[in-house]
């Protein structure tokens, strides 16, 4: 495999954070950032909301605030959002990211809990995709039973995708596993029905080749097809699928692990001896817990734009949004743009040659 | 809703078993029948496999052998299956569902425990799909929060899916929650990527504006959209997608569940007082796990054949085969297979004029 990470890390990390997303806003986002900027004396921030939300952080060491008078709702539609919300703070905030003439921005990467379809629309208008990416794509890590992180993408940007776009996702979701997790190869399954390469839609069926190409160019570590149980044994670093079934992957699982935990709740009430065994169990029974918070691992980022930008989980509280915070950090830290960058370069020069390419000959 | 129960139930029930399927075979099936006739005086038996593998069951009563020569194997291909193993205990069993020329049948319904890909493609071969069906689909039922079932299909015999094979799937879905459960106006979802009518792929949008009309025109009780997590929280009694994402859907529910039981093993035996704990909580855990015991509800419908045609998980032990025989038996009692017909009929019946019958006139 070619691929070496070239880039040296940047020496201060300045993220841009729309302090008026989620369902919480500032009074759970504005503690997040403070204990942030406390751990990691090489961040600046640019905390975006309204002069009246930003009050508490006008004193605060290597903040700066930036107004913004508008807030995207979390049921605001789409076209609301971009269209009559043009100073909202989560445009702002992603605004910052926006290079000048000179080229220089004003943060690294931005962070938001706001709206996800108003926050994909609005960084896509204001960012634009990055040369060789037609669809940004969502990417999120879920544990696995390794222990360790599977990344999954796309999460539910792209409902209707093509061999190309999914071909894109494995890439992009190869830097970001490379430049997150330290993995310079990080292995890539493509989520089908069957482990056969005869199986499949005929848009996996060609992503499936598209992919083998890629792998045996040596832009790609790919592993082959894998299915949904895959996820969570771990079985690849990365598992791409288009937005629909990626959706579908990870709401199904939410479902089920609520029920599953409703279950044991009721099972444990059942009986007085139950009870008793609820409270010799609960220290197991917490620790278990812990092991799949989903708080720990918030913080889903949107690959493809000419800036890094990362979603919070709407509901998240402080320590969640901190999570989505250090992801961000260690994005931009160990230049994430630049490695997805040239990775599409490297694919787009390693592609082999299309039908479409070959000059066109009348038949003999 | 004009749809009422005109069927009256069978007399007798007479089940054609493919004793060969699985990963375990006669060893297995055979004691689940014998269960099963013991318990089931209303029932008759085709049982077929090699001489030799029936042979224990010779002198059972209620119970007719059927020689065939070959046996399909859990990892053949399709095509060797349907064309080279012309006498698989698996065709035979099918083929005892087909009719004679006066239109008389063998048996009701047919269970096999074999290769999915087989069985569907054996069964649309022997059987030939309803008037009415475009693709058969393979429907099961998955445990929910209400606590009840969830029906949901197709569950991976169709990869690339119409809207209007959509709407066949949530008709048949009706069918056999009505038969099966006894409810005669099952709620339907689609599976969607949010509960709003603009969400999704234009199929799904497409099946969501048929799958209103015929809730309209009252041969549906149609929910609207549906998300992952309402598989498990039982918001409707069925949920409809393509085989592709209900595939996924399926084994990334199982992958999810298998980690956790994982996790939750490990964890009660990291200290030695969590090994206490698991003493302790053992017959609360053990109550737990047997309430969603995939075994419980072992038994997939292939609908929209002429012929009822049921699916055991191939390492079905006896019990859950047994639960597979309950399942085919229950349909076939509660004659499925004209309830699916008659619904079909409706709703061609119902459906609004499409486009292309309208008569063509010329641009005024």
């Amino acid at each position: 495999m070619p691929h070496a990470l070239k880039l040296t890390p940047l020496d201060r990390v300045r993220i841009s954070i729309d302090c008026m997303g989620g369902d919480h806003g500032p009074s759970v986002i504005l503690p997040a950032c403070k204990d942030f900027l406390d751990a990691h004396p090489d961040v600046d921030m640019l905390l975006v909301g309204t002069t009246e939300a930003l009050a508490p952080a006008a004193r605060w060491p290597r903040c700066t605030l930036v107004t913004a008078t508008e807030i995207v709702a979390m049921d605001d539609p789409v076209e609301v959002a971009l269209r009559r919300k043009k100073d909202s703070s989560m445009r702002v905030a992603v605004s910052q990211l926006k290079a000048d003439l000179e080229g220089r921005t004003r943060a690294d990467v931005c962070v938001s809990a706001g709206n996800t379809g108003a926050l994909m629309a609005i960084s896509r208008y204001v960012l634009k995709t990055l040369e060789g990416i037609d669809r940004p794509a969502i990417a999120s890590v879920i544990p696995n039973e390794q222990p360790g992180f599977t990344t999954m993408l796309d999460l539910g940007a792209n409902v209707d995708c093509s061999a190309e776009h999914l071909l894109q996702f494995a890439v992009m979701g190869s830097a970001l596993v490379a430049a997150v997790e330290g993995k310079p190869e990080p292995t890539v399954g493509l989520l089908n029905i069957g482990s056969e390469v005869i199986k499949g839609s005929e848009v996996i069926k060609q992503a499936g080749e598209l992919l083998r190409a890629a792998g045996a160019a040596g832009v790609l570590n790919y592993h082959g097809n894998v299915e949904g149980n895959d996820i969570f044994k771990g079985t690849v670093d990365i598992v791409v699928c288009d937005g629909f079934v990626g959706n579908v992957a990870l709401k199904t699982s939410e479902g089920l692990a609520s029920m599953l935990s409703h279950f044991m709740r009721e099972e444990f009430k059942r009986h007085w001896w139950a009870k008793i065994a609820a409270v010799v169990a609960l220290p197991v029974l917490k620790h278990f817990r812990a092991r799949f918070d989903p708080r720990g691992y918030n913080g889903a980022a949107l690959l493809g734009l000419q800036g890094l930008v990362f979603k919070s989980h709407g509901s998240a509280d402080a320590f969640a949004f901190g999570r989505a915070l250090s992801r961000a950090y260690d994005a931009a830290r160990n230049r994430l743009l630049e490695q997805v960058h040239e990775r599409i370069v490297e694919t787009l020069q390693a592609a082999p040659a299309q039908p479409g390419d070959e000059p066109v000959r009348p038949a003999a």
